[in-house]
């Protein structure tokens, strides 16, 4: 995790919101498969000794929070992020040691679409998909929509 | 909080999910209006200062969770209880030092359906809402799809 932007985001997620340090919430990666972010399972567990449904959501909502907190910030835009909706399936118990959300890259027609509007209107719109996998299948199906109210 | 089975609800959530405690969700109450659960909003804040939404998701994950948990058990049912999927709307920031989740009752008609097929099939859904308000005003709106594996 060399990019600085990443390290920002991992100091902003820590540091500003409490329950993403007691989750143990770090930035794994950023690249071609979308931005990853990891939590412990020891600490995110539930009665099963599987991962707490509370703890996958949040992971899973902080991963497209913080998708779209890189898109701006990289277009220069500081404003305020936030989730209007979400839905999540628990497809099957996630019991690795590291619980890793993936949130997908946005479509390029997309981005632009979303980075025209928030230029030109102060405010924008994405959907996006989050997934958690373990020992490769799908477990958890997560989409949400997050708006920015541009500076 | 009189009732002995919502001190074991208590215990049962803070014990057995970590991050349940860290959250500091608390049994609120029980009664006509639903099963209240609440948690503070000073360690469940976001960058706003008003409640983080993976905290808001899992305090109501958790008010729905706890209200299957008093329906089977009071039914003498001890089976294991899982949430399979769920949606939520974050219509507006929540601010109250308290923040409060009711899990909505359930109709006596899916009620007495639930636990008819709990007791002949030993496995049975049950379809709940769960909502957040602030200043009287609905900020958060849950809905959560929960399956109990009957013992």
């Amino acid at each position: 995790m060399h990019d600085e932007l990443l390290i920002e985001l991992q100091q902003t997620i820590e540091q500003q919101i409490p329950m993403c340090a007691s989750m143990g919430i770090h930035v794994h990666g950023d690249g071609e498969t979308g931005l990853v972010l990891r939590a412990p399972l020891d600490r995110n567990r539930n009665r099963q000794q599987t991962a707490f449904a509370g703890s996958l959501n949040a992971l899973c909502t902080v991963a497209g929070w913080g998708m779209v907190y890189l898109i701006t910030r990289r277009d220069g835009n500081f404003g305020d992020i936030v989730i209007r909706r979400s839905s999540i399936k628990y497809l099957r118990p996630v019991d690795s040691e590291q619980i890793l959300a993936t949130c997908a890259p946005v479509a390029q027609p997309d981005l632009d679409h979303f980075l025209e509007m928030l230029r030109s209107k102060g405010q924008a719109k994405l959907e996006l998909r989050a997934e958690v996998l373990c020992d490769g299948d799908l477990a958890v199906a997560f989409s949400g929509s997050y708006v920015v109210l541009g500076t």
